[in-house]
């Protein structure tokens, strides 16, 4: 296996702050072409977050952010009182993206806080123009600060992760929880970048993850660009991949963790689980502490979205099979008693979850 | 769940003897296209073989044992000797198609020994010209029977099967095991069929079965056209389906069984056997007995094709994933302990298969 440990962490990111604006990966385009966008007004941030330019939850999160904090620096308001008003128009056309993202709803809380604590301290300012550029100044520095916590997340919960994994060997991830997930390393694949980072000799097998294949589009071509060997598989190949390829240990992402430890996660990560029960292979779930909600006791309360059949039936605008009815949860429910571990930035879970995950998150 | 039973067993068939020549349909263009091919010519058929316009190891066999019986009935020959000089010709033909369908082999030795019979016969015939004619008739005769036959050993399997499938509610099925790949009713499918016919009232969990998507493409189309009502879904939500849907069976075809029972079949098939016992969902393999193969023990001696990595990053020529290794095992083997009973055109085997299997062929 030929392992490239320095740039394991090193992550093409799906969005960046630049003096030129924000800049988003555009990944409905990966993996065919690699196409970067500036964005220098909010609303084609609010855009890209809605029409999927850039997803999964902490990089939503990330992109509100740096949205709101582009609307504020860009503005033309001339006094706090135009930039209040402007700010309103801007929250709310950021909120409107995506109706379902936490991490997006969090992002932009956050924002009218530091906006607002910004406005008090500016309001006692006695040169207006400087006022508003210590707002400015104050809302770029919190959205470069939500992005770098969201890597120190990251990070972290890739030290507690790493030392899971098999010193040298095979492993396997679910869908895309990777960096262009999180604008961070990744928080399954940021566990995998880090063991490797670390000195581990690791091949990564990736299911492709019908019907969005964001295996075979996201995660493939973000372990290639990191130089982390790779094998990508269909998915009705896990089974037979865990028993004849010597799999020593399974990492997938999470949507939402249950207070008993139940995990919804991308639709196929349960048979993962199982399959990787029958044959003794480790099934970790990394997991954000975002993503723990312990106001629900099981994964029985975890609503299943069912998305379009034509997901199904087409495949990246083609066609592939005749005009059927077709099933399409995008998410399944796993239960806590198939789950090794759970790896989250402060801490590795154990079972039994109920004590380990509320202690993690009194901390 | 609006059943048709009556259409049921009336399966659309992959290849028919008429008087104007034998009717392929085009496999490849399916489901977009419904194609019928009329071949005069039985260097037509041998090519419609070699480019999979028709695939699965029994419909292969007919259509070898038809393409013998087009090429001595259009024969231009006036002897007796022209004709068995040329029939030597059309067997290599045939057999150089596929190089490893045991049905295609099985079917030319066949289509061998009635030519020489037929010859024998003939030359013991004074009319020269009614000679040829005998000759002639009885191949095209013995390809009707090969066709029969196979028509027959589907629907025995059927009556066998049936049975074991829920009077009413959810059954499951893997890859293509239908009409499509037998030129009967199907193995699998035709278990499902012939339960329908008799008077279950099922609805069919079609797995696409990814890379080929012989679920999506073929089998979605045979039951569209048969009037079973059918879910598809993806290759990942198989254990989510079984734990949420309340699926009653699994049926499945059968490339080779060992003495064993341990069972090569698509790639998929074992971890669908894994999640069946997961969910206590019976899981039946349709195997006629020329797929037995009891002089191997066990499923290790089967050996599992490898083929092109590039069928698992591309999907109907469009790419869907950046340009990395992948892999392709096209089969998987199901340890005989996942496999609740086999059924075959004799009856049904259940454990322990070394007795059960070796008693069905014996008979």
């Amino acid at each position: 296996m030929d392992q490239a440990p320095k740039s394991a962490i090193q992550a093409a990111q799906p969005i960046e702050w630049t003096e030129s604006g924000v800049v988003i990966l555009d990944q409905r385009l990966l993996p065919d072409r690699e196409v970067r966008n500036t964005y220098t007004d909010y609303r084609q941030v609010a855009r890209a977050i809605r029409e999927m330019e850039i997803r999964g939850a902490p990089a939503i999160g990330v992109a509100a952010a740096m949205g709101a904090a582009l609307g504020v620096e860009r503005s033309p308001a001339r006094t706090l009182e135009e930039l209040r008003a402007e700010f309103d128009v801007i929250c709310e056309a950021l909120a409107e993206t995506r109706p379902t993202a936490m991490d997006l709803f969090w992002a932009i809380a956050r924002m009218r806080r530091t906006f607002a604590a910004a406005c008090d301290a500016a309001a006692r300012a006695t040169a207006p123009a400087a006022a508003l550029e210590g707002v400015r100044g104050a809302m770029v520095h919190e959205a470069q600060l939500v992005h770098q916590e969201k890597r120190e997340h990251d990070e972290s919960m890739g030290r507690y992760g790493a030392p899971l994994l098999p010193q040298r060997g095979r492993v396997m991830t679910q869908c895309n929880a990777g960096a262009l997930a999180t604008a961070g390393i990744g928080t399954a694949l940021g566990v995998i970048r880090m063991a490797i980072y670390q000195g581990h000799e690791l091949e990564v097998f990736v299911p492709e993850t019908r019907p969005y294949l964001q295996g075979a589009r996201l995660t493939a071509w973000e372990l290639q660009q990191a130089g982390i060997p790779l094998v990508l598989i269909t998915d009705n190949m896990v089974g037979h991949c865990l028993k004849t390829q010597g799999v020593g240990a399974i990492v997938v992402g999470a949507d939402r963790v249950a207070a008993n430890g139940d995990t919804a996660n991308k639709i196929g990560t349960y048979q993962m689980a199982v399959l990787a029960r029958e044959h003794a292979v480790a099934f970790y779930v990394a997991a954000p502490i975002s993503t723990l909600d312990l106001s629900i006791p099981s994964g029985d309360a975890i609503p299943i979205e069912e998305r379009s059949a034509k997901e199904v039936t087409h495949l990246r605008g083609v066609r592939v099979a005749p005009d059927v009815p077709a099933a399409h949860p995008a998410f399944d429910v796993t239960p806590a008693r198939f789950i090794t571990a759970i790896i989250t930035e402060r801490g590795v879970a154990r079972p039994p979850y109920e004590e380990s995950l509320k202690k993690l998150c009194r901390e």
